[in-house]
């Protein structure tokens, strides 16, 4: 039997294996401050790589970074009554500029009150409305384009690293267009960014579709989300697009002289992803022995570990892995030029090959004495990590050969992870249910991860649709979304029994 | 005469002609929040190519990045008094989680207090320490190399785009060390990153020295600063590097068991540079007719214009420009591939060249149909725009040519600047002064805009310090740092007579 490296497995305990998980790899701690972590350079390293490759992406479809205030006056909150409604609840307040000392230490000063409070930012719309109302006058202006990478908080009463936590940090894309079809095809085209970005750079499988009228983001005439399902079978909401119609152009005064000189109000979109898509990584990916990571992602694709032995040897086989190093640095992966760490901590070469696997490193080289004169390198696979016989699995190689196979290793690598979670995923995605009752008994006897269940429905509103939400969350289900690639369907409604008009994903959530 | 793009000049209102630069050159505006400004995606773009150079240094160093929470609880100010004594009358403080509905409109709900405010970071140093003692077991362990990039705010009365913001963005690094000789060499190792960041990519000469006793950061052993002298002849901070002592490691109890077994507090160091530095590139290099970008930092290098009629030779003009612009974009230049845009916008040409003559792109060219026809392009270089009769000095080259010669030009360009900026600070720094009233005359006698006084002096410190910082600000002067080129030096001190130890410069500062 494998003695796995982390203590709690994800068959038995996913929660506290998640935790373990994001200790072991050194992505996260708990800060001391509520809600808030503190991410480590391994999780931060594996950020800027997401920051990195989704940036490019975003400036590739036009649109241009700029930076907006943390601080939003209370008063733009009050003139989107539904928007406020949804955020009211969760926004952390300035209400003083000062600290003085008090009789029994520092305390905030009485005299240095706000005239108006201010509110950290739980999301741009209305500071970014309010300037495109400045920047807007003609249709020639339109569209404009906009993305900001930035920090953001929402209070949260429970929190979880990565998944939900006060303060977190996500791009937010905020756009004005003259109709609505090109705000519509705005939105269209940003779902599709971030599904092609989960899907080819984090490996995550995910479902794009359109949100149910209770799950929309608030002030939206339509959200769009990436859906991804975890190990446990839970679904991710992995990022989300709006269309705004008018809500936000009318409570902000978006307007513009169009072709025909008239005044009219411009349609927005905004979409976000976030750091929770690091929480996704790790729940597609990881196994009882730490993160796995695909290989675009991984701050380190290749990791040298010299097994030095401080004596007088170690100069020379020092010398040699600095040679490994710059002749595997030449190879290029996934379009890039590879990321190699070589490893020269005072730390035992056990000990650090089991730190690299928990972290996910793709490779790992171990290089000792042996190896160096026979000029071989013995390296592990991070998704092949053991022998039938529970033994790890080292590969050996000459230094070219590796040179030659390194790069389709990680390229197998980065579809291997892909097909896994994606055949997971099929797998523990029910359909042809024909009511509520046979979703109830799927949950019921399912086990412990029971997955989706994929159900048509005529896409009820208002009161009938709080009715089904309702009856869903006594049984702790939740709607996740309508599947864009399933398009109109025929077939009746297991909610209303009426002509269905599109499919839509039933799901235990995070 | 030349007409130039700009209402205001540099040398009738300095302060008119750098809002209006700002402005002019879409770098960012005032937000509507208090002291809080938008950052437009040029503006934005020039920090994009300052983060992305400096992170490259800052890693080769051997830092690795993180992020640390924005809230800090106003009890870990407390352990530091001096600290808190620098920073506790600036802070946005939060004090409730909520808003809700009053009779008038939304309010902060008064039901939502926090058992203990949050303060917004000024800068990190408490938060980070108290990581770093969690941290930190064993010698082995050390030096801690963490840097982070992020947002602070620190409340200001009166605030100037970029120069002094409520919020603002920056990098902070923070370290640990085992002994006083190593962290001492990383605030030297860093101020020297700073430099030659400062010189080599922003153009702008600077002046690395350490700050007299006054001038120090809050807790703060020693602060290291560079300084650059703007076009008025004012002093610019643009970065610091603080070697912390064991201040913070006492306050935040950071300690270590040594080679011995005992413990012992670690020696600490920060430092960090801002989006001030962008103020500082628009008063080092900015002229009458905008910005003036030095090729490393500009985010894009060439423009291509196209010289459109609306009719129907504009789309094989367009192809033309297309061809050129892959052509051009195979150009290295400055170690990286040259950033090439072709700007399409529905706008005259003619606009689009001052427009971008006012943003500081390095290279403007304009494609006419008569360009194309003769395989030719006709293009500005910003910084030797116009001709000796006043008229924009247009170059011509076949395309061949030009693809020869652009990196050259812009290579010059990156030189050119700052020699200009260079000659421009040796020019205006005074030197071989007896006493203060030498100084005071200077500055009675210098014109609109004095340079620097450089001066012998002991260093004093304590209330004999004060007393000379009183007599300095008399006259609307500081001391600004003083240089580590210069090392000890002999003569008489200008304040207390007695024999010098080094040279200080001093100068009106922003």
């Amino acid at each position: 039997m494998i003695r796995h490296a982390l203590n709690n497995h994800r068959s038995k305990d996913f929660a506290s294996w998640y935790q373990e998980l994001i200790s072991a790899a050194d992505l996260a701690e708990e800060s001391g401050v509520r809600g808030c972590m503190i991410m480590r350079p391994w999780g931060y390293g594996i950020w800027e790589r997401m920051q990195a490759l989704l940036d490019r992406e975003i400036k590739a479809t036009g649109h241009e970074n700029c930076y907006f205030p943390l601080f939003i006056p209370l008063s733009y909150f009050e003139k989107e009554a539904e928007h406020v409604d949804g955020f009211a609840k969760e926004m952390a307040v300035v209400t003083h500029h000062r600290l003085t000392k008090g009789e029994k230490g520092l305390i905030v000063d009485p005299d240095a009150k706000l005239e108006e409070p201010l509110v950290v930012r739980p999301t741009s719309e209305t500071v970014i409305g309010t300037a495109f109302s400045r920047w807007l006058q003609s249709w020639r202006d339109l569209p404009l384009l906009y993305n900001q990478w930035a920090n953001v908080v929402r209070w949260e009463m429970r929190t979880r690293m990565f998944l939900r936590t006060s303060e977190f940090l996500w791009q937010e894309g905020h756009t004005a267009h003259e109709t609505r079809e090109d705000a519509v095809e705005e939105t269209m085209k940003m779902l599709e960014v971030y599904r092609s970005f989960a899907e080819d750079k984090l490996a995550m499988p995910v479902i794009a579709g359109v949100k149910p009228e209770n799950e929309r983001f608030p002030g939206a005439e339509d959200t769009y989300s990436i859906e991804a399902m975890m190990q446990d079978g839970k679904a991710l909401q992995a990022g989300t697009s709006h269309f705004l119609g008018h809500t936000f152009a009318k409570a902000q005064n978006i307007r513009f002289q169009d072709r025909n000189g008239d005044y009219q109000y411009a349609y927005t979109t905004s979409w976000g992803v976030s750091t929770r898509m690091i929480g996704g990584v790790i729940m597609s990916h990881g196994d009882d022995d730490g993160l796995r990571l695909p290989p675009a992602i991984a701050p380190q694709q290749i990791i040298i570990i010299p097994m030095l032995k401080e004596n007088d040897g170690d100069e020379q086989l020092l010398n040699y892995c600095k040679k490994l190093k710059s002749e595997v640095q030449n190879i290029s992966v996934l379009g890039e030029p590879v990321r190699v760490l070589l490893d020269v901590k005072a730390t035992k070469p056990s000990q650090k090959r089991w730190s690299w696997v928990k972290k996910g490193a793709p490779i790992i080289i171990e290089v000792g004495a042996r190896d160096m004169d026979a000029g071989k390198v013995s390296f592990l696979i991070r998704h092949q990590l053991y022998q039938e016989n529970g033994k790890p699995n080292f590969h050996i190689m000459g230094v070219n050969e590796f040179a030659d196979n390194a790069g389709k290793i990680l390229e197998d690598m980065q579809a291997s992870l892909f097909n896994e979670a994606k055949h997971r995923t099929q797998e523990n995605i029910i359909e042809n249910v024909e009511n509520f009752n046979d979703v109830k008994k799927y949950y019921a006897n399912a086990g412990k991860y029971p997955g989706w269940v994929k159900v048509n429905w005529a896409r009820p509103t208002g009161a009938e649709l709080e009715e089904i939400v309702k009856l869903l969350k006594s049984e702790k289900l939740t709607f996740r979304n309508s599947p864009i690639e399933d398009g109109a369907i025929s077939g009746r409604c297991i909610f209303t029994g009426r002509d269905a008009v599109e499919s839509i994903y039933i799901a235990r959530a995070y």
